[in-house]
């Protein structure tokens, strides 16, 4: 009997649990929320990542770890990590935690990124500015997530805003500046390295964010192969570089048929919800298979699949239910402003049978927006 | 936020939780072991079915309830129907529980049953056997299962040794004589209806069994559209009379191309199993959506699927995760001899590529007999 442990217990760390009990698998999740609604189906130690009495525990009760939250202290991964296995490598973490660092990586990895540059102080931020160009964005470097922790500097006139709402924690988290993007598409890779080195990817995903968070995703991507192999390379050379074990996402924008990194997230990512459904194995079952360097489940997609969000509260699940290929995932979480608190996916055998049913589900939910540019990609 | 209870804590309540997760639903699962597998996903009250405290406590903590096992005694169904809502209904549970019952609304319907007769006594079984006509099989009426409770009688010399097999029951579980039929083929139909009265079935399966347990499972069973519609109907015919509300299937024998029903389960089933991978909705997600009056899902086949049961002890699970097609299901059960502990399913585009995997399995795991005769139907 193996016992898995997952550090954060968020919807990651559910879907997880429900996708490895059929391997046999146990599991027991830690957080600091009593309520971390992975508590609903798995055991949990409730305590700080910090707490070393709470660690202790997790660490006696499971024989590997893993993520669902990528900002864990990197000091208690590394604590942990002395004690029992822990995937991903804490290294890996450590870097994705750091847009710097990531950055930093990537591109002595030979993977393209927007020109980027470190922010301390006041004056190092009129310098990067200059550096990087106009428009850009100051991002803090560490604890970002759904599009928080960001400032858009569109000229010179910005650049005081900017300072006034993140300059606080320049000292805290760090901050970095990124030249702004005017990309036409976003698309993510979600891939899996095993214990072996074993490597495979889903079909490349496209992206969709509204205000920073991710709306909707539609796979496989309209992409031609020169792409999809410089995006699968680009993903590829990091997790080797890493030495990563498990699944992760690399965050991409597409500019004029340029390819420019963004991030990289160390965990499952909300781009490869749709692969519950919509491929052979999911990425959470792949997750596990590689952490417990079991063999990797195929990726190949089954028919075409698009992810909605739902932010803040779940809208009613009858419209998704009704549909064929309606897939409803509620993540058993309290309603509350900005909250990811569900997804449906959509699974289709034709890009025109899903046009139409996102078309359907887009009315009957009143969400025309959210859906109208997947219908259009869809068309185009 | 609703919570699903579940009478019975095996395999069956485990994926119905792992299944109705993602609807935001939570269970709770009532069984007298308290290492029950479905534990391992689900908070459980323990305790006997007849335990009136227990149940109260299981009653006041569910808002709707359902069953894993359907040999719970009908008083404590009914107890329970007069406090919370429970489906199926207690009559359509307690026809299901007695052979004797079953076949004789079978027969009120116009399904075609092989020739039976009760039994109570010594004498009343030579009666019986000479009624039906040799070979036949004796029965237990109720809490057979797995090929349990029952004796072949091939000729008369037989009959005392099974009077003194199962003679004993005879005044507890009731007793039942069937005409033995030389079958071509085992067939169900596993079908869902809804609250409304909306009926749905998966696409056909075919079973084989092995010392009177299922052993593997085909969808789509290979048949023409004559006995398609007439064993859908039967399926249909026998819900609507009992006013079924969940999953259940219809067992058959195929014999000459003449359909024989053997019994119906008022659960979801293991010939079910396959619908996890190989369909749209599954039979433990469809059974929820019944119970709780949502829209039913799609049933409709993703590929071709072949299920293997594991008995008594799980194989070496690196063989099947190794295939593209492979999906594992181990129940977090202990080994014991005629246990079911976990299954196998494979999918797959065609019926060649499925023939192909099976043959790669049954070399790898030594389990070339329980493959064989899918893969003989499968090349046929
Ligand atoms: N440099 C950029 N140029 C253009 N858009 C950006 C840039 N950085 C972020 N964004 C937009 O904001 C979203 C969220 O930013 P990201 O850096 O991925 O942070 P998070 O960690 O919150 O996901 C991106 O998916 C993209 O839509
Ligand atoms: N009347 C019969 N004729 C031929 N085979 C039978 C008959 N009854 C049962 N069997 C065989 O035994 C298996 C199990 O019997 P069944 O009546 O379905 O009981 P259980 O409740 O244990 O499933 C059947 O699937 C079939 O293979
Ligand atoms: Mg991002
Ligand atoms: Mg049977």
């Amino acid at each position: 009997m193996t016992t898995v442990g997952i550090l954060g217990g968020g919807q990651l760390a559910r879907m997880m649990a429900l996708s490895g009990a059929p391997l046999g698998l146990r599991f027991k999740v830690m957080d600091t929320a009593p309520d971390a609604c992975a508590g609903q189906f798995a055991p949990m130690v409730v305590g700080d990542y910090r707490d070393e009495a709470a660690l202790a525990e997790f660490a006696g009760s499971v024989d590997v770890a893993t993520f669902d939250f990528e900002n864990v202290p990197s000091e208690s991964a590394a604590w942990l990590a002395e004690r029992i296995p822990v995937f991903p490598n804490p290294r890996a973490l450590g870097v994705a935690q750091d847009r710097l660092a990531e950055k930093t990586l990537f591109r002595e990895l030979g993977i393209p990124v927007p020109p980027f540059a470190a922010v301390d102080t006041r004056e190092g931020l009129d310098g990067a500015v200059a550096e990087v160009g106009l428009p850009c964005i100051l991002k803090t470097r560490r604890l970002g997530y759904d599009g928080k922790g960001q400032f858009r500097i569109r000229t010179a006139d910005d650049i005081d805003a900017a300072w006034a709402a993140l300059g606080p924690q320049a000292d805290s988290v760090g901050l970095i500046v990124e030249g702004f993007v005017a990309f036409q598409r976003e698309l993510s890779v979600v891939a899996v390295r095993g214990r072996d080195g074993e490597f495979r990817t889903w079909p490349l995903t496209e992206n969709w964010h509204v205000d920073g968070v991710l709306s909707a995703s539609l796979a496989p991507a309209a992409v031609d192969d020169v792409l999809l192999a410089t995006a699968t390379g680009h993903a590829q050379a990091l997790a080797d570089a890493l030495d990563y074990v498990g699944v992760f996402a690399l965050e991409l924008f597409c500019r004029d048929g340029e390819l420019l990194a963004n991030e990289m997230a160390p965990r499952v990512h909300n781009s490869g919800h749709w692969t519950l459904e919509g491929s052979e194995t999911s990425q959470f079952q792949n997750h596990l298979r590689a952490v417990l360097g079991l063999p990797l489940g195929d990726t190949r997609m089954v028919g075409q699949a698009c992810m909605l969000n739902w932010i803040g509260a779940m809208p009613d699940a009858a419209t998704v239910l009704a549909e064929a290929g309606g897939h409803w995932h509620d993540y058993g979480k309290s309603a509350r402003e900005g909250r990811k608190v569900g997804h449906a996916t959509l699974r289709a055998e034709s890009r025109a049978e899903l046009a139409h049913a996102l078309e359907r589900v887009g009315q009957g939910l009143g969400r025309e927006a959210q859906v109208a540019p997947v219908v259009e990609r869809l068309r185009g």
